[in-house]
């Protein structure tokens, strides 16, 4: 069944379609943060943005659907969608501020390739959302952010039990497991966002 | 557009003043708690009571929705304004309990500047619950909150910066990380109270 | 009142008793996994293994949900007790995973005494998912459930003062502070569930 097009259901995807561009935004610009590592604060004070652009989309989606009687898919949806999206972008802020309120001065392959999994997975949720209209191949994506996040939670359990068993400064554990969490929770916020788009096919399927 | 005022309405109106006025019982102790830091493990039990006092308002509140057919707002943002409530009480009490448990000599500046902002927050929402019934000026509350909040996140920042570019300790790095880390939950939490103010003023304009 | 049994009622409620059984399954594994503290590495992966099979339940309830349109009891109850049924067996995996990835030696035997309260407030919450059908006894089960949170949380903030107390090894404080609050946060999340059962018997009652 196809969703109903009515303007106002089309202002809404209008709005989660931006929210993903931007949320896709910050992934790339996550990764090459990393992957330069040069003028860090500026590059962080650009995902800063990205953040304060994607906590406007989603009150502006919020607000929406307040004054909305009839929206194209579940209400409860709808918010979930929203601060889904909205969470993603503020874990992928959370790393970069981290990295440089630690001082860390390079970032580990490992945290790289963590990185990389997360645009990944940025990039099917921008896929699915653009395909939220149609409905169609969502469950493909779906699926794929969720390898991804696996994949990401596996890396992450590796680095943090090496970490331990390799790391004698405890400064410097207390600031690289909180780096390691906060990357793999920024994969985890991928996969809630995955599992209510599933949501949204399984009713209107 | 009034909201009913049903007796049944009534009951809960009056239910989220205590909780508020009770929030702002808990703030402004924690904020005595810092300021005198005497006696602490007595002022810490009274903070422990009125978090018990708050779970007991939110099960009664909880309750009631449960019972009841007619509410005077959506029964989603009823709970959610109950368990907000409750959420910044019990942060509260965290912050106090891990000064105690962790043996903390003194506060720092900073943490009783963090303290005011919270306490500053409370005031805003028990203005805007005692308004609840009216509809009336709630916007401006919820602005104001957010602005502390954002204050709050500033300083937490900034702090969490500082402690690991001055401190050597690692223990002491622990400690505060965590008591930093759970006074801005508890503006946090503040902010989602918020959140769910906004969403009803904006259902019922 | 008696919950209307309909053939599709009857679907969810042995759905719920699966995954209720699966949590106890895990919270005695780990328990085992705690007192032998040998092979621990296969004991660990049964218990993933566990984990894998309440994603599968939880992943199989919210499908039938979605695609059901009269359900035995709330919709938005069916989906909270079955995330948090799911969210009880995620919390008892981190443990026995974080125990193997910090090289941890031995359990205290606070740790054993924390998992054995888990397993009976496990226990409960198997009596209770397993009266649903019924409605019957199931405030006793939750007042249980709550009284071993309140035990479990004492434990833990105990452990935690002693733990800074006592432990003058950075790392081993960072390790055994995350065990026991993610111990801690288990027996909080069998709390969530006794919640959801409580607004169910309400509601129904």
């Amino acid at each position: 069944m196809k969703i109903r097009l009515s303007p106002r259901g089309d202002d809404f995807f209008q709005l989660f379609e931006q929210a993903a561009d931007n949320l896709v935004d910050g992934a790339h610009r996550l990764l090459d943060f990393m992957k330069s590592y040069e003028d860090i604060e500026h590059q962080a004070q650009a995902i800063k943005e990205i953040e304060l652009k994607g906590d406007h989309l989603t009150h502006e989606i919020v607000g929406k659907l307040n004054r909305t009687f009839i929206t194209p898919f579940d209400r409860e949806d709808i918010h979930a969608l929203a601060t889904g999206l909205d969470d993603v972008v503020d874990s992928i802020e959370a790393v970069s501020n981290r990295m440089i309120a630690f001082k860390i001065e390079a970032p580990t392959p490992q945290l790289i390739e963590m990185t990389d999994i997360l645009c990944h997975a940025a990039d099917e949720i921008r896929k699915a959302v653009h395909s939220l209209r149609q409905l169609d191949g969502l469950m493909g994506f779906c699926i794929e952010i969720k390898n991804l996040e696996t994949r990401a939670d596996e890396i992450s359990r590796h680095l943090i039990s090496d970490l331990f068993g390799r790391e004698k400064d405890p400064i410097a554990v207390i600031k690289w497991k909180e780096i390691y969490g906060r990357m793999e929770a920024a994969t985890d916020r991928c996969e809630d966002v995955a599992n209510v788009i599933e949501s949204v096919v399984v009713k209107n399927a």
